[in-house]
């Protein structure tokens, strides 16, 4: 079990090779393997600190949630063999803000315990330095969606919404509601039928219960730049 | 000349205790100030990639701008004795996106030059993760951006930047003309006047030419959250 463990962290940590004896010792001893089933609360604001995540398989989706509204909108995702650091955000004195994560799909997660590795970035610069370059990749996610919320038109955002899911599939169809992709984004269901409404018009999606399928991702690319 | 960069640095550069004798002569030898008059520009996507930028008096306003329409946000703003790294993203492996960068008030301002940077980023790994945490703080200034704009209504919006703005300032009165205001938020000026003066005539604020007088920051402070 622990062995498992740590092929896992030697894996797929790459700051695993600059650790010590020790330093390994204290990862491998604070780390778990949690399952979480596809649609599955991962972490949240009021929850215990999960700590650093290493996807295994499957994949998680970052988000942030008005408690006010409910109103949701997706930053980022993490795959295998991606990390996400900022669901340790209690040990990251930079990074004030918190966000949720749920499982996509059905995902094999290991999660490192922040207190242990809060002590490996005290004594160690380049476990520090890793931890918050992973931030800073985030942090070019949320940029870019960012530039979308404030810079495109809607139809701009579907498009480009449409076309990353099903290149991130490899499908041309996508088997999402409509109200699922109103949450990814940050907008509401009758908007988001609206338009595609209006794509399916324009010869571009064909629509049926629970199901979106491309027809025309040359003019999709159009409309996306 | 030399010797005045090296007091600015090792007092406004917290990690200049982390560096050898090499090291900070390579940093002196590669910084130079620069001084930048109230709304000059000093950072923007096409030039020259600036370095990391030590503000050492005045401060500096970071914002996206669409190369389409010519909308801004204004994403955070850098003051004495506080360093932008963010201007050097064009060495920060991580960081994908680019700000453009302008003075706020007259600003005196250290550059480093990236080149240089990115050496002492290459084999110190406490540059590296002083560089990222400042990044990451970054982030979270964005991150509260991101949370009004998807999260909350313009008069919201309206009320938090009004307050953020006076409380910098320390003055009740608001030297702005509505069209500044809009491209600090990324909107618009009608939406911006509109809302004025819905907030005038329920006597939260006053308006002459040029100037917005907070009355009521009580209820500007409810408005707000």
């Amino acid at each position: 079990m622990r062995s498992d463990i740590e092929t896992d962290l030697s894996g797929s940590l790459p700051v695993w090779n600059a650790l010590d004896e020790l330093d390994r010792r204290l990862l491998v001893e604070h780390a778990h393997a949690l399952h979480f089933s596809a649609g599955a609360h991962v972490h949240g604001i009021g929850d215990e600190c999960i700590g650093v995540l290493l996807v295994k398989t499957g994949s998680l989706r970052a988000y942030m949630l008005s408690p006010k509204s409910g109103k949701e909108i997706t930053l980022f995702r993490v795959a295998s063999p991606d990390t996400c650091v900022l669901s340790a955000a209690c040990i990251l004195r930079m990074i004030t803000f918190d966000i949720f994560v749920d499982a996509v799909e059905d995902s094999d997660v290991l999660a490192i315990d922040s207190e242990a590795y809060l002590r490996l970035m005290e004594h160690s610069s380049e476990v520090e330095a890793y931890t918050y370059r992973q931030a800073a990749e985030r942090f070019s996610d949320v940029m870019w969606i960012m530039h979308q919320i404030v810079f495109m038109s809607f139809d701009e955002r579907l498009a480009v919404f449409l076309l990353d899911e099903t290149a991130r599939s490899g499908s041309q169809a996508l088997h999402m509601t409509h109200d699922e992709i109103a949450r990814h984004m940050g907008s509401a269901r009758e908007v988001v039928s609206r338009m595609l409404k209006y794509f399916q018009q324009e010869g571009l999606v064909d629509l049926s219960r629970g199901c979106i399928t491309l027809l025309d991702r040359q003019r999709l690319h159009t409309i996306a730049s």
